[in-house]
């Protein structure tokens, strides 16, 4: 299968040149089993099933500013219409790394502040349990402000609910998430609502 | 699984309201065979394990006329990047029923005439090895003009392999294909080239 040995050689190549699993699966829009897998694959490491997922390819977006624009536009549009007035968001919180670019034009659309988390997947190969992620200092302080979460795809929600705890424990209110796609298709995470231009329903 | 109940309860209703196998899974964004398999399974006919499929839900971008026309805008400008000039495109072809709102917008953004195509699948029930499809007579000729097509998603490209084939045999040239999503992921269908905001490759 072309998708399945194009993934395997990507996730490969960026193993090789250092990136930790959080990484590759940001990168690729994969969970971190599925890039287990992945990688086990190349090895010949036989014995495992693949597991059903889905990478999500958005270059065509991310390579042009001026879509990336248009897309913004959408994302900001669709916040506006879900938290109910645009006054009620104080900063928007991108998701290192591949949620900030969308995040940075989506505050600019807002007229509000940016901050930056850099979850626990970033910062560590494998999950480690007491490890938090941690706010860019270069970036809005988000303690006690009225947020939204800005991220490129939701694939198990994982990165988003620890999000929403870190936030919570330094008081900030998160009211809404909004994304490119989800992946879940679900409508909420720790009980923020989930705004996505796209959703997938799986069959099977 | 919630995902399997609803997307079941979703294509039952349509089919008991009078819809097509077709029309379904124009509606869905999956295949017929999928469609088959979800009704089949409504009905509690079991003994066939559920293809590997994912329905595309862009409601978020269908129910707002201002994200409609961000998305159009980002489309358009892919298109005219990989056309190249925007003035060789006389004439947008819009797939019936999904694909039509957003080539619409488009063909205004590009000043293209609009063409409209009901593939096989929206005429009829089951596939019809003889039949083609129709150019709607309420809007532009696209006869011996340079095009580009222009539908929501790709499942398994078997619509567009059919509009290209209408549309060579009345002298038209299509120059592109442009979509929202491309669930197979490739490169181009019987030699023109697609261009898709995002794709999907599959694992597993």
């Amino acid at each position: 299968m072309n998708d399945l040995n194009n993934l395997i050689e990507r996730a490969t190549e960026m193993k090789e040149n250092g990136m930790h699993l959080g990484q590759i699966a940001d990168e690729l829009n994969l969970s971190r089993e599925t890039i287990t897998w992945l990688l086990m694959h190349a090895e010949k490491k036989e014995g495992l099933r693949a597991p059903t997922d889905m990478s999500i390819d958005w270059r065509s977006i991310g390579e042009s500013s001026y879509r990336m624009r248009c897309i913004a536009d959408a994302v900001a549009d669709m916040i506006v219409d879900g938290v109910g007035d645009r006054a009620e968001i104080d900063v928007v919180v991108g998701i290192a790394v591949s949620g900030i670019p969308l995040a940075s034009i989506v505050a600019t659309e807002l007229g509000a502040r940016l901050a930056i988390f850099h979850p626990n997947k970033q910062l560590f190969g494998t999950e480690n349990a007491d490890a938090t992620g941690i706010f860019s200092h270069n970036f809005a302080d988000v303690s006690d402000a009225e947020c939204v979460i800005v991220d490129d795809v939701i694939t198990t929600g994982g990165t988003l609910k620890e999000t929403i705890r870190e936030l919570t424990a330094i008081g900030a209110k998160p009211a809404a998430i909004a994304v490119l796609v989800d992946k879940r298709g679900d409508g909420a995470i720790e009980g923020v609502p989930v705004y996505s231009l796209l959703r997938t329903l799986w069959v099977g």
